[in-house]
């Protein structure tokens, strides 16, 4: 079977490898296809070396079906179609302890810290395997995750029927944030200053707007009654996002810190006191969050195919990574099928 | 009657005014206590001119008995102990249609923007009055505001029984947070650097660290088991206090911001990112929260005895306001009574 593998900032190995039958407790799943996101961009980039191991195996965004039972593992059959949430969390740390097992302090994230799904079988423990409806497209399946991070993120912003939600950043994250909350009835503007992507939100429905040729916040004052947006959601990293995201918002508005800024950034802490502002820091997801993505995701709520921008054979990955970070696509897949090649 | 006015930056005068008679829908109140805060402090300084006339009567935090009734105006009698919620809304701008009338876009604060409590005898809106327990000492009737401003931060936090708690800032509003946060059943640890602050404090019950001799972070982590503080209160106003806020925090903690930091502040985000941390700023009080302030004072649960730190004559206003910005001092009262001098 073949294998992704990174050997080191910006060089990805494509190698062949044994397979491995499940062990205990383990579900063997022939990948179908995976994602490549933001954080795989990081690891190729060389960002995570402290984590992700020399020849490690990464990739964390995948569909695919059951090859075979691990021992002790029932309630499963040969050929179902799953997903995996790639979190696996102590129980016993601070956070686990709390309820919020999304945020342990020991968390072992597979495809970062521990053998990823790019590769043509994977095997997982069998309690993160979720299954995907027969009838929906195993390409479109790829994109559970990224919407669990999405759907996660609405949650945390309490989006509402006839909110005004700006979301600054219009990747692919932001895009189905600004999806998700449609979905839920809010009015979404977009923030993106790059044509592509503002005419791929465009595409699927999302009003998108050039903050280098708009002044975003009397925008959002003018068709809010001059209240602000009830939410505001920073997906962009950058400074300027940050500041616009606190500019736009109503009193007592909502700003989700999706994106990760790894400096300090400066902060408008008197409109925070002055507006009663709220800012909630959003990581990852829960498992109801992934079982909500793969529902909006077969229910076609998600335009999973004009987010699909391009779908490589595992051969071509450095050429997919190279895509990604070169801009202008939203989702890049990897397809492992074929044989599983 | 007397009356203290603000002349410019460092100038009070202690005028004598005809007393009017409270116009329609007013009480007239016979003033007897009026605290100093924070906010006239910055008035005094000049700090607020563009929101402060010229010869302005200011003051805001005050105790008093009813002295007139003006027309149509029922439900009162003279003599009766009351004090002041000096904010008036306008009912119709984006926050108040909110329902957050506490945030008024359009906010008129008697003290600032119209003539506040430093006159023997106040005329106030009735709608704004509320009344005091009889048994309730005047001079502790005073503290009824600031002590439902920190009723509204508590609450803000959502602190519950059994919480750790930090309190970044030991004037007068810190401690009285970290009063209501222990009445609240919570664990309180109040960050201040001055010892004469600490001091008091440690009188009235709440432990004091000095940042400037303890890891205050790991300090925390240590006593909750590495988990971190439930809520976190910024009321230093300072640079440093807002990183010690961010840094004591727990998992999906609360930093609830009550200082006024005029000047953006670098925060970290990557933090609020990766633990789900919240930021909740917190301004003013609502109606409830001065119902709430005048129970917690008229049962004895605010140590208002330790926390007036003097009691001067309005003819020495000048001094007392020194006093105040000397440090060293928590509360500071001027003293109207003795036939409303
Ligand atoms: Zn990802
Ligand atoms: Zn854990
Ligand atoms: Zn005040
Ligand atoms: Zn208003």
């Amino acid at each position: 079977m073949k294998a992704v593998v990174y050997r080191g900032a910006r060089h990805l190995g494509i190698e062949e490898r044994e397979p491995a039958a499940p062990g205990r407790g383990e579900l063997g799943i022939s990948v179908a296809y995976t994602g490549i996101c933001g954080t795989d961009l990081h690891i190729y980039h060389g960002d995570m070396d402290s984590r992700v191991g020399a020849a490690a195996i990464i990739g964390h965004e995948m569909s695919g079906r059951i090859a075979a039972l691990g021992e002790g593992v029932t309630g499963w059959s040969v050929g179902q179609p799953v997903t995996v949430l790639p979190t696996r969390w102590c129980g016993q740390c601070a956070a686990c302890r709390r309820g919020n097992s999304h945020i342990c302090h020991a968390m072992d994230f597979l495809g970062i810290d521990s053998p990823g799904a790019m590769q043509s079988v994977w095997n997982v423990p069998a309690e993160l395997v979720l299954p995907l409806p027969e009838e929906l497209p195993l390409d479109h399946g790829a994109l559970v995750e990224p919407v669990a991070v999405a759907v996660h993120d609405v949650r945390r912003g309490a989006v509402a029927s006839g909110d005004h939600v700006v979301v600054v950043g219009g990747g692919p994250i932001g895009v189905l944030i600004g999806t998700v909350a449609q979905g839920r009835g809010a009015r979404v503007l977009l923030v993106e200053p790059d044509p592509t992507r503002r005419a791929v939100a465009g595409d699927i429905g999302i009003e998108a707007v050039d903050p280098a040729a708009i002044d975003v916040a009397a925008f959002v004052a003018d068709r809010t009654d001059g209240a602000g947006a009830d939410v505001a959601f920073e997906v962009s990293g950058a400074a300027a996002g940050v500041a616009t995201a606190v500019e736009v918002l109503a009193v007592r508005g909502r700003l989700v810190m999706v994106a990760i800024h790894p400096r300090p950034r400066e902060v408008n802490l008197h409109r925070f006191f002055w507006r009663e502002l709220e800012l909630l820091g959003a990581r990852l997801y829960q498992r109801d969050d992934m079982a909500e993505a793969i529902r909006l995701v077969a229910s076609g709520a998600i335009p999973a195919r004009q987010l699909i921008s391009r779908v490589d054979p595992p051969e071509a990955a450095t050429a997919a990574f190279t895509a990604l970070e070169g801009g202008g696509v939203m989702k890049v897949l990897l397809d492992w099928r074929e044989g599983n090649r």
